[in-house]
């Protein structure tokens, strides 16, 4: 039976591009994409993807080449997932929250070929060239510079221009009968796209997805969410986060439509679900904080009622969502489901499968199941719980707390151009995420903690999600983030960072305030586990991609010694100065700051 | 980026196998299986399939060894779905249909090295081996000849053996700690199973599958049914036929519970939905007249509603579903998916995927749409339908006929030991189905024939399917097959064989019942396609899997004239004789007899 040969009928490449033709075969003439007042089919989005390809391919872009682009959730950001691929090139999504420098880093690290950039972040991608044409100096020569194209937008064209080419009549001068792939060979191993980590806890790594990765999660994603034929998709998650976690390949998998918004506020969102019935979405859990405090107004809601005429999908992500955030936002009709993931797991690696028979149990009980990360998805060969020094797995009790481990061909190739951290990432066959959790007796897994994030007092290990979870079951917290604080004898105290409601404490009121706090904190956990030290602040320090920052929070914390001294009000200034300069040319939706905390995701 | 190697992490090998391990962690107490008043749950099946792996190990069962099985859908047999390639050997699961010539000739080609037998067919089986002994003759030695082990009825045993060996206790002796392939490597491109063909138009073939492919369309076929997770899964389909069209494995996949039933007879299918409240089953559209004749009767069915409590969903092929009987059989509360596969693409291949815009046609419009094949599914990287001679598409009109041809990782590794014929089903990287069909403008794919039953009648093709599906909708009409009868002026002419709900007609009745049924069909098609001759039948001829054996009624065809000589009742003993010899140790319903018409999946 082995002398029987792979051939091209029987042994084809995994690849999620073979989505897009059966996508514009079956649905030819249904609606593929909204936005605004444009919209498309998926037979004119298989066009248009095919035009991309082959004028990428005319600008002699082809095999492992990097096309970056920097663009808010636009029909030509979701082009490009097909559309770069197909020209044998690697997509580069950015994050547009990071600044000029990051940029720039990463367009000299992917050493990007072409570099589109929408309208709207022409400033700030002006500024990241000019860096780079610094950065390169005296070697300067014309293939370290990438060729910028910019995105007009393409439902009310403005005109904003950078450089000679615009991206509408790139595409529109592109063959639609371009044949991908006709003149090299694609092995399902070639990279697909270049995702770069946020770096919550050391310099942003280039993670490589393959087109088999790709391919397999999707699949494997759709299945598991159970996410059925034609979605109506809201573009609630940016597609820079993991390509949308995989859902820009997915939702053409599904023949659904994907409805795109470029900002990512109450209002949009809710004109969206209302208008277009979106049946699915996907967002960290700090969205949900959008959706509860920007929902509509009455008339339109009735207090006894669910907002929502019918439920929408949401599955969420990025960071542990608190039991009371899940209850509040199911109360209004969205019908959560929680996934857990990184970029080095091309997205959602885990999803919390939820059992019918948990249905009989009281809302509260249901949050906290449903809180908890969950089980694997089904391109995952194996997940396990691992003492990391001595590669035994932790028994499946719930208590037992090691770090998650992962095996599977959705795994990530590797870290581009950075073989220690490829190697640190991958130990005994296992990839490391880096996450502290547990196995329940059921077979879920729940995170306790990041590895660096674990606050060990007294020679006890306690998880700062834990703690952030109680804090966020009290009524006037808004954020909370718990770190390590030094203590003389033992060694380390939780000490908690929140923001209010109601913003501002009056000094006189914070020892009461935080003695309340610590108070309420005692009647959920132990002792110990308590935070010793409550800090107010009026905004948490957060990475460009919305993730708190605590290694400001754990410098912070040093500053502080614990109790009984009374708490003060920290350089809150400081850390907002550095944490959230707002840039000139942003003019995005406030709240859109607060949306991307999808770091690990 | 090419320099980022496979590893063990990141690289693993797709198997249906690594649903097990994951069903027994994630569902460790969820029920598995049902059979009688057996249970079992997932954390016990993966127990049971890894004592068995390792029993088979001890027998020195190992890499590319093919383990023969002949047993119906009991719990052992899906089982071995798992605990055989867990010992890296290959299942070959035998219809049970077939006489001991037939699984004579299997064993011998397979070379297969255990011959599990069902207790139920000892007879067949003890008749085979000597079949196979003799034909080994002078040249006979052990290696020759599997070792027999019987399967003794789980649920009640009764002692029949055949040899030393019984299946419970083989297993009951295995290590429940056996570690798969800790003493080989899997290539996910390792055979997991070997299919024979039930050779409709040739002689039975020895299909491969790897385990990449099997991996590919568990999932791709759970995702395309919309297989929703804790599905209570019914054996209506004979686990033999594709390995249940993959869902031995993908029940595990999604942590459903199998409901295994010897016999697939109206009264066992209807106790099991109604007592273990069943979600999901699979059939041959013929199974839809068992179901309809013995469906039961008032008072728990009262006319005026749907006869189960809540929806069935029964995914349907190997046939195409006429399309009364599909309104007929979702009357009664079934809801009625359709698929389009062959034995050498893992099983269905298409799937009619249903469009919500489809809900506001009239019933008898629907059925008509969900006859249709449909799309295919996501594992195959393209379908078409081609003219062979050029190898160009056919135009997506709906009517330009040609063969339909499949691409990808689904589609066989090829046949076993047979090289010329695995070459000529390969072409030009295509897999050629052998069935003939047409692509509908909105991209749905149709089967019109199978190559070999095309009647060219005056230049003209005519299909027999279609002649067929209006010969369904006659109210007294059982069954119908049409072949090509000689014409001197047409060439062929199509002749229709039937056989009649109100079974026989008297002699001097039959001039006018086949003018009235040749007058019934040109009402629905153009003269020339309405069968010129009717037969009228007691039984159809059929192979051992149930379905109808053209070829004879071909041959029968020859001895006719085309009207007007008026018809005469055929050898339909002769017939019989061939095809329906009943084996004295079949204990089976009568009805079984009926159910596996499902020999192109």
């Amino acid at each position: 039976m082995d002398r029987l040969p792979k051939c091209a009928a029987n042994h084809t490449p995994l690849s999620p591009l073979t989505f897009l033709p059966r996508a514009a075969s079956v649905y030819f003439d249904r609606l593929s994409l909204i936005y605004g007042s444009t919209h498309f089919t998926w037979g004119q989005t298989y066009e248009r993807c095919l035009r991309l390809a082959s004028s990428l391919r005319s600008l002699n872009i082809g095999k492992n080449d990097v096309v970056s682009v920097l663009a808010p959730n636009v029909p030509a950001l979701y082009e490009m997932h097909f559309g770069v691929p197909m020209a044998g090139a690697v997509l580069n999504a950015i994050n547009t929250r990071l600044d000029a420098n990051n940029i720039a880093t990463i367009l000299k690290h992917s050493e990007a070929k072409v570099f589109f950039v929408d309208y709207q972040y022409v400033p700030v991608a002006s500024e990241a060239m000019r860096l780079l044409c610094d950065s390169v100096g005296s070697t300067i020569s014309r293939s370290s510079i990438p060729l910028v194209i910019v995105i007009d937008d393409v439902d009310s064209p403005n005109g904003i221009r950078l450089g000679e080419l615009e991206y509408e009549n790139l595409l529109l001068s592109g063959n639609p009968n371009y044949v991908p792939f006709s003149d090299q060979i694609l092995d399902e191993w070639d990279p697909i796209t270049l995702n770069y980590t946020s770096g919550t806890t050391s310099a942003p790594k280039g993670v490589v997805y393959s087109h088999r990765g790709s391919y397999l999660s999707t699949k494997s994603l759709i299945l598991q969410w159970e996410m059925k034929s034609e979605p109506v998709y809201l573009w609630s998650l940016p597609m820079f986060h993991c390509n949308g976690w995989t859902f820009t390949w997915g939702v053409a998998a599904r023949g659904g439509t994907n409805v795109c918004i470029r900002n990512t506020c109450a209002e949009d969102m809710y004109h969206a679900i209302t208008v277009h019935k979106v049946t699915h979405m996907c967002c960290a859990p700090i969205v949900f904080n959008i959706l509860l405090e920007g929902k509509p107004k009455p008339p339109h809601h009735h207090n006894n009622q669910s907002l929502l005429s019918y439920p929408v999908e949401v599955l969420t992500g990025g960071a542990p969502p608190p039991a009371a955030l899940l209850e509040k936002i199911e109360e209004l009709g969205f019908h959560v489901t929680h996934a857990y993931g990184l970029t080095e797991a091309t997205g959602p690696a885990l999803v919390c499968e939820w059992q019918t028979k948990w249905n009989a149990l009281p809302n509260h009980e249901q949050s906290k199941l449903k809180a908890r990360q969950g089980v694997s998805v089904l391109s995952l060969a194996e997940i396990d719980v691992k003492d990391l020094e001595t590669m035994v797995s932790v028994p499946r009790d719930g208590k037992s707390v090691g770090e998650i481990v992962l095996r599977g061909s959705s795994i990530m190739k590797g870290y581009f151009k950075d073989e220690e951290a490829t190697r640190k990432a991958f130990k005994n066959g296992w990839f490391l995420t880096g996450d502290v959790g547990v196995i329940h007796p059921d077979g879920y897994f729940e995170i306790k903690d990041r590895s660096k994030d674990v606050i060990i007092s007294g020679g006890e290990n306690i998880s700062s999600v834990e703690v952030e979870a109680v804090l966020y079951r009290h009524t006037n917290i808004l954020e909370a983030a718990v770190v390590a604080m030094p203590h003389p004898f033992f060694g380390e105290t939780p000490c908690a960072f929140v923001t209010l409601r109601s913003k501002s404490v009056p000094k006189n009121e914070e020892t009461k305030k935080e003695r309340e706090i610590i108070e309420f904190c005692r009647n959920s956990l132990p002792h110990f586990m308590a935070p010793r030290k409550v800090v107010f602040l009026e905004e948490l320090p957060k990475t460009a991609t919305g993730k708190i920052q605590k290694f400001e929070l754990r410098a912070l914390a040093k500053t502080y010694r614990p109790p009984p001294t009374s708490s003060s009000t920290p350089q809150v200034k400081s850390i907002n100065q550095h944490t959230t300069t707002r840039r000139p040319y942003d003019h995005q939706h406030p709240q859109l700051e607060q949306v991307l905390a999808i770091s690990r995701l």
